[in-house]
């Protein structure tokens, strides 16, 4: 039976990999519907290769230029619209959510509400909305299933397995470009210095949340959602290699891990094919030819954001959604060298300090809290 | 729903172990029959403890000795037919088969034609009839359940997923207590230092199989019989500090392990829960205390009897009951200090090799083989 697939996101890291997968094995998947920002020069590729029915991209003007290039037929919107129309507006059985920010969020409620599978990529939908999102999703009957290779791990480890026998989950963190610095020697480090991850080849964005551990910070958040746990039941170890994704601690003290070299097609492709697996061309692990994977317990004090995140997690209500917003704010005047490393989280907890979370709220309030976020982190 | 359970050795290590578990779940597991050797005194305490139906001892004398110390109402057995009426002989759900040597095979098989579960932890009963075992669990639709700390860990990593989908699985081995010797020195450790596991404390004869690495060889032909895989997809890798217990790799590359602290209760009790679980009051892994994991590709040369074991699998028929009996002679000598440790493999190989291995055997031509191999490796 061939999955049919929407992409929201398709021109980014995870989009390109995801057409990588279903290129290998056209007997399976076919594209139904693409959703891009601004490159329209890949996008037009993807749309020549996969011809979907349907694409969409971030302006306007974008859409213009798109319509007189694209095959006859193919249907070309744009903005929020666009998007919905893309995750929802298709007979797609499933809705690839690859776009970063909290713009997937509308989206994906469309596609959750025309029934269809999410394989959700973006981390925001679920931290800034992630009781929306379930209680629909259940409501409807609708899976979620994670490609973050952390939860993708986790996913894989359950298997099935019922999560009330579960003494906890453990994500696994790599501790970032600057985990062998002390905090004073963070003082001091640059761009540049930031933008090397050690194992995975990522974006701006998400290389330095490794560096900060706000990345490890909304993955929690993002997994007290996806897996109904409580704070408590989630844990966060410090592992240099990236080796061990994740794992989960059974009641009876089993420990069950997934384990292999960083590639985010393995993760893609399991949210693709789940609960089936099929044959991916990528390199083998090798623990011998790795010799050691070493772990160290997660330091709070290094790593205050990861805190802060917890903190906010339990908080609830719009207290995540603030974290976040405050962290993409002061992120993006670090790589604009405004602001220092360590004023990112300067500006994290003032914000956060300021905030007073309003609980359960609807998407207008989400948006607002958001907002005022951004505001205050660009003061 | 009370799971009622009957146990072979039940005065062993893996036998007091799974009456613990019993004994923790008063509420789960019933003891419908118990056997045991020649330790009568234990087995005493454990019928007055979980007043089994029935139970059976090695002799004739032990058992009239017994008959006068039982409660009235239990009925006392001995032998090979009160072991068979152990297994097959109540109305127990579920056969654990702890008992060590080949004895456990016809009560193992009586246990299958009653249509019961096996919770194995005798290697001896699939190494030597493997396909005796195996076929007639098939046509019977019982289950093979594994108790061994390896292959628990592969059953549990599989949970379900389809073994067409595995590019291998791998089995960990600790090295055993000469893992840091060269060949050379070898051959002057004595039966005080072969005994001292650094991971696992066990019987005699186990932890000299640790060190020659036989075991883990039994292992590996065990585990082509309970999980379906050719030799080829089964590998071995060093692990020396037996925490990762063995692991599958799937055809998207991605491995699942299971880990956890050394204890044979985890095991045991999943065997007698699955497809459930529940919690065990055991010492939880701390991967952050531990720190390290160390990894090496297993040496053959180093360890010849696992490359032996793997021939001997791969021709199949008698060949694996041949090295698993001389093997057995070969380690009682060295234990008797009338052989030297080295001498264990020479005396192995010499036996696997004036061998001609009679195909697809039945449980005459196995006992044949195995007492021509025992006596071959006593000269």
């Amino acid at each position: 039976m061939i999955k049919k697939i929407a992409l929201l996101g398709s021109t980014g890291s995870i989009g390109t990999q995801t057409l990588q997968v279903a290129a290998e094995h056209p007997e399976r998947f076919r594209i139904e519907a693409l959703a891009a920002g601004t490159n329209t020069a890949l996008l037009l590729e993807q749309v020549r290769l996969f011809k979907p029915s349907k694409v969409s991209v971030a302006t306007r003007e974008a859409a213009e230029t798109l319509k007189t290039e694209v095959p006859a037929g193919t249907q070309v919107f744009y903005g929020e619209e666009g998007l919905i129309e893309i995750a929802a507006g298709t007979d797609a059985d499933t809705l690839v959510t690859a776009v970063t920010g909290s713009m997937g969020l509308p989206a994906t409620l469309a596609a959750i509400d025309e029934g269809k599978t999410i394989a959700l990529a973006n981390k925001e939908t679920l931290v800034t909305a992630g009781h929306l999102v379930m209680s629909r999703a259940e409501r409807k009957n609708v899976s979620i299933l994670p490609v973050d290779s952390e939860h993708s791990a986790i996913f894989q480890c359950l298997n099935g397995e019922p999560k009330d026998r579960l003494l906890g989950i453990t994500l696994t963190a790599s501790g970032g470009s600057f985990r062998h610095l002390s905090r004073q020697e963070l003082e001091s480090v640059t761009v540049e210095d930031a933008l090397k991850h050690p194992n995975w080849s990522m974006g701006a964005k998400i290389t330095i949340d490794s560096a900060t551990m706000v990345n490890k910070g909304l993955e929690v958040i993002e997994a007290h959602w996806l897996f109904g746990l409580s704070y408590d039941k989630i844990g966060v170890l410090l592992h240099p290699e990236s080796i061990i994704h994740s794992f989960v601690e059974f009641e009876d003290t089993s420990i069950i891990a997934q384990l292999g070299n960083p590639d985010m097609r393995v993760p893609i492709q399991y949210a693709l094919t789940y609960p089936d697996r099929i044959p991916l061309q990528a390199n083998r692990l090798s623990l011998a030819q790795i010799g050691k994977l070493n772990f160290r317990e997660m330091d709070f004090d290094r790593f205050p954001c990861l805190r802060m995140a917890y903190e906010c997690g339990k908080i609830g209500g719009t207290a995540p959604t603030v974290f976040n917003a405050a962290n993409e704010v002061a992120v993006a005047r670090f790589l604009r060298r405004e602001i220092s490393f360590l004023q990112i989280e300067d500006i994290l907890a003032q914000v956060v300090g300021r905030h007073k979370a309003e609980m359960n709220p609807d998407l207008e309030t989400i948006r607002e809290a958001d907002a005022w976020a951004r505001r205050i982190a660009a003061e």
